[in-house]
């Protein structure tokens, strides 16, 4: 039996989900892989502080370079999360010729070509299905199931703080403010709540998942990202009258010019599961040339859920070890055969649009606002008056149909303009994910 | 690079689907595998019948045992169906020392434990990433994505006729029998229906699903397998009424004395994604130990779809014989570590019910009939009743809580026996999925 000893970097919430995962299950793990898996070595942040899973046999140390260099460590397992020391641990490891297993977003969208490239190199693995989507083998889809198809388009829930937040929003008498109070008082957001909610952890991620679908280099380079502050529980309202519900996605789409890459929340027709994933759920649409749209759902963090994507990368790289050699490539094909497709400017980004207008005297603004909409080309799909208490002023949502955004923002700005106006107006993109 | 010859038995759907595959996204499959892939050979039934996909450069014979053995195949991918002649190519083919991808879930169920183990003995592959749910990549995921996991439950909609006929039922005005005739006209179910509708084709689905869920040997011995045959419209307005919607159901899980094995129609909360797949589409949820519960839905038939699970197998194969050896076993630990967990009887099975009577004299009878649900520990969990246009006569509708199988049929033949029925009670079961 191949041994296979692994050096932990970080033993919080996913470091001692996965130390307990391999417990649990270790004599299925020994069939499953054919190896011997155990931990030698893990660091942690405070030598001195209780831990919250069992750590009995593994050797407690404060360096992450210690682990990342030990002689009795095969593969590291990295879990401390960070662009700053993470970057050196983790390229001490592969330098050292281990396998590195990671959760860690932040770092392969910031470091991971390099990284990646420097793995290649020397022969090692790098696996990272923690690091999108928690326990949903989304990685694993993209690379190996999907491996037929040329993706088209990836669509995704990937941050269950601002999942969670939408879905408290939709229920009577919630909007941002107090929702954002309950998801800090039940962990699902940081006292600082930016990360989540301004779109950056769904940034990363997003990164990652375009690397994979498209074989592009990882980057955020041109990405739009948007996050959930601009969606009230009026927009929320309005979009279930339309047959909608807002979510925060992360796209990416293949066009012939290029990517589209962006994060931001969108109106989602009902009729779509993606749509129906709630709370703190994550979920990925995927549409392949050959497959059509398929989609996965599940937890997208939480200790075990994203412990079981940790374990499956240890299996595949017990696997690997016992074979001898790196077989598939990281990012799916060779880090020398990415494409550099360019990521399109937001202004040519192609999709519809949902608008809510304030307006005074709503029967004549109207036929302003249209024709606004019909100079760009614009074209209203749908649309809804609702009157106000107050006479003479109505409340105007429209959905458009699919048109570059360009044209829309110069649409927007003349309706913006127009003095009918009783306040900003507000506006979403609608996806049809088709 | 290298050389990776494939031989194909059968031409028709799905093997022109990923021979379709195989040339619109060669350049990919080469960067994605570093092999060189090329079909050297397919055999099909009438050689004088015009192809409905390009062929060039593929040699044509009627023979599938000659392409079982061909010195120029290194991968037979057998997509010709069936237990008979299959039985004898896939058995040819690996005693040639060739590799195995294939679609067939009813050679699989039937006579995938003495295949595999051959294949096992001859260290060749046999990869059946087609064979279930067309292209969802479900196999991969319970095999690897969830290699971390014991898997606790599989419930997955995995016949796209029943689906689609259930999802068609429950349009206004719309019973089985013209559902049926649609189905047939549009192609989803065949002159002789029986194979979709009476759960044979999810019977075979489902024995995959659990050997690789569980580690079990391949069979249906035991297996309770019901088709939709009694469903009615009637039934599924009620199941709306009551938050529900009827799905048909391959459920495998996991108990302390055994497993349940079942093809089913059920009931399943609305508030669940499955329920919220209709049409042919196909849909598996899965339990496991640390991720909880993850989903996976897609297209379950198609050229197309089913081709993209092909390709991802010859993916694998491909980057397998680079490797030089078969790794991963093909129903995720070797067949000599299979455990022989006991199929338990339907009378063991553990799940909630619904039952629709059709009653004289409402208030009186439903006295009766609670004493007998609750002579038997059954409770009733949400009720309804609805007088008919004719006096003193009622339908009542009852869900009750998670009972033995056993128990619930005793208390189903009392009431059965009632006088008070004026018609067979229609029951089905309740799956709550968590």
């Amino acid at each position: 039996m191949t041994s296979v000893r692994l050096g932990f970097i970080g033993l919080g919430t996913v470091g001692c989900g996965t130390l307990t995962i391999l417990r649990d299950n270790a004599a299925l793990l020994a069939q499953r892989t054919g190896c011997h898996i155990t931990v030698s070595v893990a660091a942690v942040r405070d030598l001195s502080r209780p831990r919250t899973c069992d750590t009995q046999g593994i050797r407690l140390v404060d360096d992450p370079i210690a682990v990342a260099t030990a002689q009795d460590v095969d593969v590291v397992v990295e879990l401390m999360g960070g662009t700053g020391l993470a970057v050196e641990v983790v390229r001490a490891a592969i330098n050292a010729g281990k396998h590195v297993i990671t959760a860690n977003k932040a770092l392969l969208a910031e470091h991971g070509n390099a990284l990646l490239s420097l793995a290649e190199t020397k022969g090692v693995m790098v696996a990272f299905e923690a690091s999108v989507a928690g326990g949903i083998p989304i990685i694993k889809a993209l690379k190996e199931g999907l491996s037929g198809n040329q993706i088209n388009w990836v669509a995704g829930i990937i941050n269950g703080t601002c999942n969670y937040m939408l879905t408290e929003m939709a229920k009577p008498g919630k909007d941002f403010a107090p929702v954002l109070k309950e998801a800090q008082r039940l962990g699902y957001a940081e006292a600082e709540p930016s990360f989540d909610i301004d779109g950056i952890d769904a940034s990363h991620k997003l990164a990652i998942l375009a690397s994979v679908a498209f074989g592009v280099p990882l980057s955020r380079q041109g990405m739009l990202i948007e996050g959930i502050t601009m969606v009230t529980a009026a927009d929320i309202a309005w979009a279930d009258n339309l047959g909608y519900k807002i979510k925060s996605l992360g796209i990416a789409r293949r066009r012939a010019s290029g990517i589209e890459l962006r994060v931001q929340s969108a109106l989602v027709p009902k009729s779509k599961l993606l749509a129906n994933v709630d709370d703190v759920m994550n979920a990925v649409m995927v549409n392949g040339n050959a497959v059509g749209t398929t989609l996965y759902s599940g937890a997208g963090a939480g200790g075990m859920p994203t412990g079981s994507a940790v374990v499956a990368d240890i299996v595949d790289v017990c696997i690997a070890m016992r074979s001898g050699q790196v077989t598939r490539p990281a990012l799916g094909v060779p880090m020398n055969a990415l494409a550099a497709l360019p990521i399109l400017p937001s202004s040519q980004i192609q999709t519809a649009y949902y608008l809510r207008l304030d307006v005074t005297d709503a029967p004549g603004v109207l036929a302003k606002i249209s024709a606004e909409l019909a100079n760009e080309g614009i074209s209203i799909e749908e649309m809804r008056q609702q009157p106000d208490s107050e006479k003479s002023a109505a409340t105007l949502v429209l959905l458009t149909n699919v048109v570059e955004e360009s044209a829309f923002m110069r649409a927007l700005a003349k309706i913006a303009a127009l003095t009918d106006l009783r306040s900003p107006v507000a506006w979403l993109r609608v996806e049809h994910l088709s």
